[in-house]
């Protein structure tokens, strides 16, 4: 049962079942991994939106790990319970034209949001205009692949991997296939919030220090990732929501219609800049499949936690 | 500010523009609509799921209306403040093959669960395995839409209609857009409880009274369904959650992988048969999208909440 510090003096931007693991814990240990932002520290406080023009993305996610785990074989599951997060006091939201957010294609201007995470709390910074909750998770979390080489962080895959589901904060317990012997599992790309969907392509991007406790488990077998986690869902839930809805044969695009009536609403009601208001709908609001049986139309909703804004 | 009450002695089960009113209001009055369940009561507390062979399916949904709003043009908003619902101790949740449930071709044969719904729990009938809480909504709610002619029920429209939003509880304030002179507001389908997503394809299918206050807003336009809704979004929320995930690059198959996986685990780990374990996942387990932007790979989660299982 032993604790062990990784720090994030060496990094990695790949998965690949070769690459040397850093450290070799037995099942029941504890670690605590020091991570960088998931741009490997491109993204810093006094960067604007034209870092996007200079950002290098063979660096992201900039991973702490691997760590090997003593025994663990493929067709095993590795037990990893979320402990703690500890933020830096900073965090940023962006996104660029051609880049990754849901309405990526409506944002003509790279756009870079910078916030204050002060205790529990996370605001604009020199705003009031907001405040979310700061409930964290690791956005990257994941075992080394079954296959060989190297593999891209950016989509989830088998090993969990760029997953960003935000019930897997300090409480939760996750359970990863193991695809490869020592498991080799590695974290980061820290969000200090994100609604379900990172609607915008990025959460609070901060780096943070984690803590978690490993354990192997030969007796249970899962196919995809699982996870058991903790009541309340969110702080944010006190003063009801907002909502909106999309409808249609096709999720992706119920999703969009959904995001996009939120971002007007905020912008018409609350008012918010178009951009802050995608940046808010990516980090507070959560996208809900209402019902995926009616057919030819489905539902989705997006629901913003109204004690988010100030007014 | 009248008070009204329409009962269920006239239903109809299509959209119709020019189906006339069995009431007209002024804005800011309330009706009380009594429901028959979606079936038009051809599913009875005495029904076997023999019953699906039977079933006249164009007698669903059963809805009571329509409401004519006077003063009410296309292009205003009729607001549905959602007052009180009423149960009368049953109802039931069920799937045939060939039907509309997320995994309909993996479930053979047709299934009826009955519930008993006792004060503000509903429990399956006869047995102690699950305590859902009674969380009701109207599965279908919705104006006469744009176009002339008879429509199906069955999918949500730009009118809304079948849109199983488990959101719209007592307590939240929906807004529609109005799309024919009068509004012509209906409702039914009510549900006792369903999760996000109603996966088998029902709820807790249940009769129900309903009422509603409805406010004409000519200063308000929605392209879509939107609402407001109270905190907290579920009571269930005290016991953590179980989840399970869906990787891929198509929402509805990673939904169906996620339901898969719950349904598995509700076997393996708490005993409830296949059959059951699906029923709960409709009733009471919720579809989030957990994120939309890590191309080309979505991931779907379901939660479950723990409160609703007895082990």
């Amino acid at each position: 049962m032993a604790d062990h510090l990784l720090d994030d003096s060496l990094v990695h931007a790949f998965w690949d079942r070769d690459h040397p693991a850093r450290l070799t814990i037995d099942s029941g240990d504890t670690v605590t991994f020091v991570c960088k932002d998931a741009t490997d520290g491109q993204f810093t406080p006094a960067s604007d939106a034209s870092v996007y023009a200079r950002y290098d993305r063979s660096r992201a996610h900039a991973l702490t790990g691997p760590v090997a785990v003593v025994g663990a074989e493929p067709g095993d599951t590795l037990e990893v319970e979320i402990l703690a997060f500890e933020h830096r006091g900073w965090g940023w939201t962006g996104f660029t034209p051609g880049g990754i957010g849901l309405l990526a294609d409506e944002f003509p201007a790279p756009y870079l949001q910078h916030w204050e995470l002060d205790g529990d709390v996370c605001r604009f910074r020199g705003s009031d205009e907001v405040a979310v909750p700061f409930e964290p998770f690791c956005g990257v979390m994941g075992v080394a692949p079954a296959e060989p080489g190297r593999l891209t962080t950016s989509p989830p895959r088998a090993n969990a991997g760029n997953i960003d589901i935000r019930g897997l904060r300090a409480g939760a317990t996750a359970f990863f296939p193991v695809l490869a012997p020592g498991a080799l599992f590695s974290t980061g790309d820290c969000h200090a919030a994100q609604g379900d969907g990172e609607v915008c392509g990025t959460g609070i991007e901060a780096p943070m220090t984690v803590t978690l406790r490993f354990r192997l488990r030969k007796d249970l077998r899962v196919d995809e990732l699982r996870f058991l986690t903790p009541s309340p869902l969110t702080r944010a839930d006190s003063r009801g929501y907002m909502a909106t809805t999309g409808h249609g044969p096709d999720l992706y695009a119920n999703a969009r219609t959904a995001v996009r009536s939120m971002v007007d609403w905020l912008q018409a009601d609350h008012g918010l800049s178009r951009e802050k208001a995608y940046v808010l709908c990516s980090v507070a609001a959560d996208l809900k499949i209402s019902e995926v049986v009616d057919a030819p139309n489905w539902i989705v909703s997006c629901y913003l936690p109204r004690s988010v804004l100030r007014r």
